[in-house]
């Protein structure tokens, strides 16, 4: 895999990860100019660098992102913010830009303050090492990632990399997850903005290994030019795609996961299906029944009801991998064996309609398993 | 242990159990008067027996209850609520008493068909086996606990009972149970419906396993008055506090559970407080470290900071088992061994501080274990 022109990136271990591992990463931005633009997730702890990216960065000119896993510096106070700072200004110091334009991403164990001065060791050989080849960079941003989450490819002239990472604590509203996005795509800051909202909105935002909100979501999304090709409409639903393909991928790697599950509720407002659609997503009963293959469509049933309290009697059909279970709130007959079959294979479609408007909602979601719990019982010590 | 004067229990088994255990149950009140309340889960999807008893019950004035495990009798139309109306007439006739006296309650599985006529068939030899001795109805009400929960009391020359059933699907909105609690003392209608609401209110309301509403949930008080002291609020305290006790062996015995939490959050707004404690008990990640032991608070601040987006920087203290880990949310020096033993514990208190008018919420809740997704990915095959 190589970056579309007018990136570089590097990999490194600076000792965050006590096993050695990759730990550290830069992605660089060497063009004349450079078009950018983020998202970041809500929480009201917001990590340290999400705060020092937000507040000091020119969001639509960023030329660098210093990443490290290992350590999230979430929850570390004025003592986190300084930490970042220095690896921002010691980053931006080497690559020869202003720290404006160099964004921050941290990954990993939350409240414990980040030992700057170990990034800021490695920043010298990281810079040497800049090439085309984001392989190091995609390794050194994964925590409990089981598989790389890379994406490349070539859409009407440009060129799209990205890179990301996540397994847990993620959520519906945003997904707790760290993606980066290159391109070589003559993009205007309003385009790149505007096109990464959208992506972001049908992919990230739509995903739920555990509905758990992070402190540390990020996605940067970088446009060199280099190609001297504008953005067309192609581009867009190639970054569609391309933010769609990796989120899934992070279902399919959810923490110990073994099978994921789409939700897609219809036939209600907008916010009624939404939030029906995330409650069964986030059901750890659904999620214990997908990973048994269990049948068991009460579950669904249970997650629609404690969705919309106060409204029975609810009028819902339910049908699993096309198999009506359930017409007008009630049981009907159907094919159990049909059932089994489907509920046990590597991707299971639950659909629910409701009366009403016609909107409509889909969540991807992973299963909930044995790793799952030992993946997060076992997460520090 | 034996019922309060007035009161009468009955168990047996009726197939809805395919093992052949106890799963059908009445207790009848045969003084002059009975003065009761009730309470019901408000999900969208309510049982048939729950529909029931709330439409065609006298609330106030029940004389008797008919309870079934192995079947939840949800999600099952309009045939479900004529099976369950055919149970509550038959056993009225039995026991000589209007429909409108007799109340309705299910656990089990959702969406599958009650098998009336199997109960139908049990309640003679039920009404013939009435007697003070409440444990076979007891076993009667089980699911998948593991543990009879019973209590029993005496305060101020009055008696008070209580059977409760309760492991999975228990969300602090509502517990997912069922609680049928049994008194001589003298209540007017009045007092019984208020003293219950603020019973339920400190304990099956302020208790999670899994987070998830369920469709069955039913707290049923009847009082003989054939003591003939009236109710005191030493009775008020000691209801309160059988509730809660039941409550907390619900946690206890949450599906798989090996230990419990306890969240204490204080210091901003009601609605604040709440929905942060309810943020962090139903958090699988703050749940399966709970269950490992695991000393890694960034789980509570993570859930914090979901509960309030956008409310960045938040400031919070956070202390685990008196241990201060974090304060105006960042971390601070602590005792790492203390805090290690501390969470090993078979009761663990998280207590958060934030800015604020000084409301208090708390919320109890069991860890997630292996044991937890094995049952539930196993519910039905």
């Amino acid at each position: 895999m190589t970056l579309p022109a007018g990136f570089r990136a590097a990999g490194g271990a600076c000792g965050l990860k006590a096993s050695g591992a990759l730990d550290v990463g830069l992605i660089v931005c060497d063009a004349a100019e450079c078009v950018s633009a983020a998202r970041f997730c809500d929480s009201g702890v917001l990590a340290a660098p999400v705060v020092v990216t937000k507040e000091r960065c020119e969001l639509s000119a960023l030329r660098a992102v210093a990443v490290n896993s290992g350590n999230a510096n979430a929850a570390t106070g004025e003592a986190g913010i300084a930490e970042a700072v220095r690896v921002q200004e010691a980053a931006a110091a080497a690559l020869e830009r202003h720290p404006r334009h160099v964004a921050l991403a941290s990954t990993g164990v939350i409240g414990v303050l980040l030992p700057g001065e170990r990034i800021l060791a490695a920043i010298p050989a990281l810079v040497d090492s800049l090439d085309s080849d984001p392989a190091a960079f995609a390794t050194a941003i994964r925590t409990t990632d089981a598989i790389d989450k890379v994406a490349e490819l070539t859409v009407g002239g440009v060129r799209l990399t990205a890179q990301c990472k996540g397994a847990g604590m993620i959520s519906p509203r945003f997904a707790t997850m760290l993606c980066f996005v290159q391109t070589d795509a003559v993009l205007s800051a309003e385009q790149a903005d505007r096109m990464l909202g959208a992506a972001v909105a049908q992919s990230f935002d739509r995903i739920s290994v555990d509905g758990q909100l992070s402190t540390n979501d990020t996605v940067i999304l970088m446009a060199s030019g280099a190609s001297g090709v504008p953005a067309s409409d192609d581009f867009a639903t190639a970054l569609n795609a391309t933010l769609l393909d990796l989120a899934l991928r992070i279902v399919r790697d959810g923490e110990g996961a073994r099978r994921i599950g789409c939700v897609r509720v219809r036939g209600a407002g907008e916010e009624t299906v939404e939030r029906v659609a995330r409650a069964v997503a986030n059901s750890p009963l659904v999620k214990a029944a997908l990973f048994g293959g269990d049948p068991n469509w009460g579950r669904i049933a249970q997650a629609v009801g404690a969705a919309l309290p106060g409204r029975a009697p609810l009028s819902f059909d339910i049908a699993i991998e096309g198999v009506t279970v359930a017409l007008d709130g009630a049981a009907v007959p159907y094919d159990r064996p049909a059932l089994i079959e489907a509920v046990a294979a590597a991707e299971v479609l639950y659909e629910v309609a409701l009366p009403g408007e016609g909107a409509q909602a889909e969540v991807f979601f992973s299963d909930l398993s044995y790793d799952y719990v030992k993946i997060n019982a076992e997460y520090t010590t």
